[in-house]
């Protein structure tokens, strides 16, 4: 959608868990009666889009690991690698089934991308990646980030997969 | 949208404040960070769809009276003059400001309307009537509903505005 609008993508990987203490939210999935929607809305919408989608059998999960990977690769790698593993490890988590939660299967999935998994794990590990981590989250809630997927287009925020119409009507007009 | 696929469409007053207590939900513009996206989100939807919407200086608000008058005129004059009543009270709340939680201002608008409005005094305050909303509002949680507009089509449930694309799709091929 972005590329149809000459636009660029700058993926931030953030901790729900972090953001939902902050602002007293809590995962869709957790809430009597709307959790139970919640998880049907999911499958629904994904067969409605024609996008793959298995609901794993633990969720949510710790995602530490994988998002201080995420975080090493857009630093030491570009965009472009750091969004291959993103997707494969979205695909490893909603469709596979795979704990992603456990840095062994996360790292499996960078060496299969052919990364360097022995910097990674050396990476994931130090203070300061953390504490960059840290600092993202901060940053994505001062822009009033509270959900995921949270888009910001120029001051523009949308939250949710279901407004992918409006970022497209805001990408056409500049305005909406 | 349901006149289109050959259905009828059957309106049931809620009062959502109890609704909440049950659930544990809340107004969408009452959470941190998620408050001050949702009343943007809900204005930004309403120019998307050409909808016209002001935000109420008061919101949100009880609607006892509100929701018992409807509910007497669906059983006293049927669906349609109800819709037609209906409609009139989200236009006066949610483009003329219009405080809803006053008795007078709703009766205003059935006089309006041409209503027996001393006959709809007398239902309102009756307690047969309060006890059939109560008892609405409970048939309503245990077929699922959490939050408004809540629709149903068959069995399948479907929340919000916007998934009136998805029941579309349902009313089209009978399944989603």
């Amino acid at each position: 959608l972005a590329a149809r609008y000459g636009r660029a993508v700058k993926w931030h990987p953030i901790l729900l868990g972090i953001v939902f203490k902050t602002t007293g939210g809590a995962p869709v999935v957790a809430a009597p009666l709307k959790g139970t929607y919640g998880l049907r809305d999911i499958e629904r919408t994904a067969r409605f889009h024609d996008i793959s989608y298995k609901h794993p059998s633990r969720f949510p999960l710790p995602t530490q690991f994988a998002a201080r990977a995420m975080l090493w690769l857009q630093e030491t790698q570009g965009e472009d690698k750091a969004h291959e593993f993103a997707q494969a490890v979205y695909r490893a988590y909603f469709v596979d089934d795979i704990d992603i939660s456990a840095p062994a299967n996360v790292t499996q999935i960078a060496n299969a991308m052919g990364l360097d998994t022995i910097a990674m794990a050396e990476a994931t590990g130090s203070e300061p990646l953390k504490e960059r981590l840290k600092g993202n989250i901060e940053t994505a809630m001062a822009r009033g980030v509270f959900g995921s997927p949270f888009i910001v287009v120029d001051d523009e925020p949308f939250w949710g997969f279901d407004r992918f119409d409006q970022i497209e009507a805001y990408l056409k007009n500049g305005k909406i």
